[in-house]
């Protein structure tokens, strides 16, 4: 029974490709040793290789090691090759979530040794009941779409063979053949949280539907179902406005976006730039700077930006070639660049803009981006070829602070200065290197 | 505290305009009592008008009448207007599932004295505590995004100012200000079922996390941001693919679109073509038969069909102007249609393909559509006008049986026969009127 719904489920989600080499987490729990005793068993019908693997995560003193000899013995006897890994859990934890820190490690070494192995995918013993379990957790401590569908039949290179099989099933299918397996002592907080839910709660709504499994099975599947559709528009937008590692799309597309579908874009544009997940109420922070005409820039977290440049939304990593972009508001300020601080105050240093100008259009600093132009007397002049007559190594070139009035360049400190005609009241300039020689051109500054 | 967080929630969800006379639905137990007091408290502040309406099931012999003799009194003393309908659920239900009978007998009755009263909302007494239960009951019964998110705060002319309060907080309320309500015994099923989340799951899940009403609040919240996406998309397609009560899609189109659009879509236009909820499974039903080069046509249900014309999917009432279609593909066949059956088989009848034709080709018998033609053997003519000129009537016109070959009609009963040189084997149709008579021109055929 088992082994034709472990097949079904192979083949529902595609699994398994013949010639795979497939390596099982094995924990010496019932799940992981009936999964292994499956796989065994559909071995020459799915034309694959087993092996497994087994994580010590030495949390639980003489008991981990009796479950790592254990293992030992099950995959002697059954002639399966067996990596086994510990990991020190405490040792790294210095205080971390256990939990975070043991699934970390845990993941890690499967990826090790599905690499030292040379295998194709790693099949994990989570089933049904789990899934039932797992989505029961999510919820109660809130969750979204990817919460309350719960785990993947395959992801990656990892599979759940278990995935639409029940508990009760594994039990019976190990009781029948006699397979011994060990029986884990909880004391993590996540197993305590697991059994409340397991032992209190789950047993209450069988009584209300006995094929409790069933039903959420066929939910994740909806669940499923509409994650990827979404992705798939969310993807429809990322190939139309990636380029490079930045982000950047008109902010009258982002408008007539419906609501979910600009979260879901910016969060996984976010995703892609700086590889961390973006908490949900810095996405609705994003959201509504959009909406906002004053809106120029935010640092949603260290490293990265998320700034507004002319009808453009832009996401990008503020790396050493960094791009910025900042807008003056209010005099005075002072902004800081990556070659040091620029300060505008009223009627003070090299004067960039009339007063009025400036209550008008406002000053942005900003990198520079391809196809600047100075404008001088006669003539104008792209800024590269500026930089390369003035001898501006490559590698500073987009760290200048380019300081722009109304579309122009007005200035860069010690290199260009805007020919202007001001009366009357104007705001002015001083910058302050970070290497404290003001000198914006020589090529010697050491990165800090 | 809740007087606050109810305004909150009518602001945020735009729940009741000012000058809106609002009834609240009043059972008398604690939640609807608590909803009653607090829209009284903020009459002046929204600029609302209070009524109460109190539906009496008798359902449960002398608590019935005890609860509807409590709601009186209490409005009485509130000085609120009240309506009391009594419905006889058992009466009506006759072995239908009670409570699904009584739900719909009680929304009945709400619109009922809604329009009796010149009303403009019904406010219903759930809270966040009610949708964490109807959630939980969902999920364990199985179910899709609708289940997951719960009920609405508003829906049509419902609203839920207790949207996000909670149990505990109504209680205190009511505590706090002396104010009586009912305890309803529970007898019905559902109530069991409610009961068992209610004390047996809901404890155990708020060890796990105390702020449980909160994570289902933010859960619901963000599928009902992915159900008005979906909405959206879907919505979209409807507008373009819409005429009159028929939904017409290029094939093509479908086959692009992502299988869960796909689905919504069909539902969907389904839903709204025949006012019915079509079952996931024939819903799948339809998109399979999509993909088959063979596909001609589903009755999903009487009175509705699913057909392919041409390249394109046609959703429509079967309806008495009833476009219709069929493919012939075997020989002999029979094909019925409004005016009576068609009959075709090898060398018999008038001749309308030969046999090598017919196997290339197939036979389609449909019904007319504009831009038909007919050929002659030196001019062709619009079948409209030829029909005109028959003096068939114009409500008979849509029930004539066409026949046609590789896009050309060949044949209408009694009225047109196009002139082929067949030799050898051939197709030939006969036609049996259903009146008996033959003469499909004949404008004085009863409708059966």
């Amino acid at each position: 029974m088992i082994k034709e719904k472990v097949l079904k489920t192979i083949r529902k989600f595609s699994l398994v490709p013949p010639g795979s080499k497939v390596i099982v987490a094995l924990s010496g729990g019932p799940d992981s040793v009936a999964l292994l005793s499956v796989l065994l068993e559909l071995k020459n019908e799915l034309q694959i290789e087993v092996e497994a693997v087994h994580v010590n995560h030495m949390l639980r003193g003489e008991e981990s090691f009796r479950d790592e000899e254990f293992v030992k013995e099950l995959c002697r006897r059954l002639k399966v090759p067996l990596t086994v890994k510990r990991v020190n859990v405490l040792d790294v934890s210095k205080g971390r979530n256990v939990e975070a820190v043991a699934r970390e490690l845990r993941y890690k070494a499967l990826y090790q040794v599905l690499k030292e192995r040379k295998g194709d995918l790693v099949a994990l013993g989570h089933t049904a009941s789990d899934l039932v379990e797992t989505v029961l957790l999510n919820l109660t401590k809130g969750t979204g779409l990817k919460g309350l569908r719960g785990f993947l039949p395959k992801r990656d290179v990892f599979i759940r063979p278990l995935f639409e099989v029940k508990r009760r099933e594994v039990e019976e299918y190990l009781k029948e053949r006699g397979i011994p397996y060990v029986v884990d002592s909880s004391n993590l907080k996540t197993d305590f949280e697991r059994n409340l839910v397991r032992l209190k709660v789950i047993p209450h709504l069988r009584e209300i539907n006995p094929s409790l499994e069933e039903a959420f099975l066929r939910s994740s599947e909806i669940l499923r179902g509409v994650e990827d559709f979404v992705s798939s528009e969310v993807e429809k937008l990322l190939k139309r406005f990636f380029k490079g590692n930045t982000f950047r799309v008109p902010i009258s597309e982002l408008k007539e976006l419906h609501p979910y579908l600009l979260t879901e874009l910016l969060s996984e544009a976010y995703r892609r730039i700086s590889g961390r997940v973006l908490s949900h109420r810095k996405v609705n922070e994003i959201v509504s700077l959009i909406k906002k005409e004053g809106f120029k820039s935010f640092i949603p977290d260290k490293g990265f930006t998320v700034y507004k440049e002319q009808d453009y939304l832009v996401i990008s990593p503020e790396d050493k070639r960094g791009d910025f972009y900042y807008q003056v508001e209010t005099i005075p300020s002072e902004v800081k660049t990556p070659l040091g601080i620029l300060r505008f105050s009223l009627n003070r240093g090299e004067p960039v803009v009339s007063e009025e100008g400036f209550k008008k259009a406002g000053i942005i600093v900003r990198s520079r981006k391809p196809g600047d132009r100075l404008k001088f007397k006669n003539f104008s002049k792209s800024l590269k070829k500026f930089l390369i007559e003035k001898r501006v190594p490559a590698t500073k070139r987009w760290e200048l602070p380019i300081v722009e009035v109304e579309g122009e360049i007005v200035y860069i400190p010690k290199l260009y200065k805007k020919d202007l005609s001001l009366s009357g009241n104007f705001v002015g300039v001083e910058f302050e290197s970070d290497g404290g020689s003001s000198d914006c051109a020589s090529g010697d500054r050491k990165e800090s």
